[in-house]
């Protein structure tokens, strides 16, 4: 009888959905370039806010109006995708770096800020939840 | 008969589970908190920017093995963690703002990605993909 | 009598020393193109922000040896000075635009510095001020 | 005859005033607290992105009639000058310790870019040199 064929990380599989399946994604193509060897925590974080600054930059000296009329050109707006994924895909790959368990993570901060921004005190505030002052 | 309840944000609902649930769950948190209309996107643009940079912070003048010693540490590996999730639900909100699918445009880059970085030429090389020169 | 001419702006003039003259010749720059326009405060901090990481971009991926034997090459030490210049162009534009006097602010923040971090207890400690628990 | 005591970093100088004082003084700073030995070139490149975050937290969420509002605060615009100077302090110790004559990196800077924006183009244009398109 024949072996079947190893799982390759080529192989066709199933489109990503979870959030945890796009983590491992993400992870895929870090190893198949053996790349993790460059990933250090810190790098990882710079890299971060590198793409956090190009995403920044397609917005600069705009008012929010010609941002908008900006973002109804598809290219554009693809142009902007592709900055904000590549924000969380390093975010991914800095959670999968040090063990963490982004979708957990996510859940944690959400239950958190819903402590520190109850909807009675906060709704239509932008203020910060320390000049909240719920007492 | 009874009318089912009307389904309130608030409701329990089954933990967020798919990179769109995710989403959803985080643009809920804004909408019960009628945050939206502070949510331009130049402005959520930068709180990614803002949260990237907290999240160096943790790791600001530390040498490769202490941040790795640090992160043995549960309460600060759990700090690091926040700021992680921080980014990812900045990005999402920014995504949702715009009509962007996040996991459509994280499909697409790893796509595109690959075509940039074949395995081949990327292998074990931090250059970046205009210096690769794969001809 | 003959009128002198009205000093341009193109004219030739001192090169700047003072920090209050490399201020004014940034100022210039901006005028002489009309530009005051679009440098709103948030879009000046973003671009002072965008800059920082176009620096960090420089050192990415790389050791702090590897970072270090890439400066001894004249031509990418010149590349980071100019991202370090553009950083502090838009810092100065940033000031301009605020009224705020640049010297000034650095001077007062050098004097509160020194009290934050006291030589005897910050002296070969890489903690904040926070922690220096000098109490 | 009494020996005039020796220049300490302490002493009592004249204020800075020339921006290569003020690069000296902020050396001095650093070296009263022997802090050198953490300002690896990487590090104080991400300290100069995180102060730069620090301060667009300042604006964040805000409107540009908002920012001018609370610019006229004096306790607020305080508090803006300190970020600005934070960043221009680390730029100027990221240029002390690659050997980086800030003066000169800024007035090269400012030529070059006299060059890429000319004038008669860039006047009154938000557009990048690269879209300028003075053939």
């Amino acid at each position: 009888m024949k072996k079947p064929p190893a799982k390759r990380s080529g192989a066709r599989r199933q489109p990503p959905t979870t959030l945890a399946e796009f983590v491992a994604a993400v992870g895929r193509f870090r190893d198949d370039r053996d790349w993790a060897q460059f990933h250090k925590p810190k790098d990882l974080a710079a890299a971060i806010a590198i793409e956090a600054a190009e995403l920044q930059e397609r917005f600069l000296w705009k008012t929010d109006a010609e941002v908008d009329r900006d973002l109804a050109d598809a290219a554009r707006k693809a142009g902007v995708a592709e900055e904000i994924a590549d924000v969380v895909m390093f975010a991914m790959l800095l959670s999968d770096r040090l063990g963490i368990d982004l979708a957990e993570a996510i859940a944690a901060k959400l239950a958190a800020n819903a402590k520190k921004y109850p909807v009675k005190l906060a709704r239509g505030s932008a203020r910060k939840y320390t000049e909240l002052g719920g007492g």
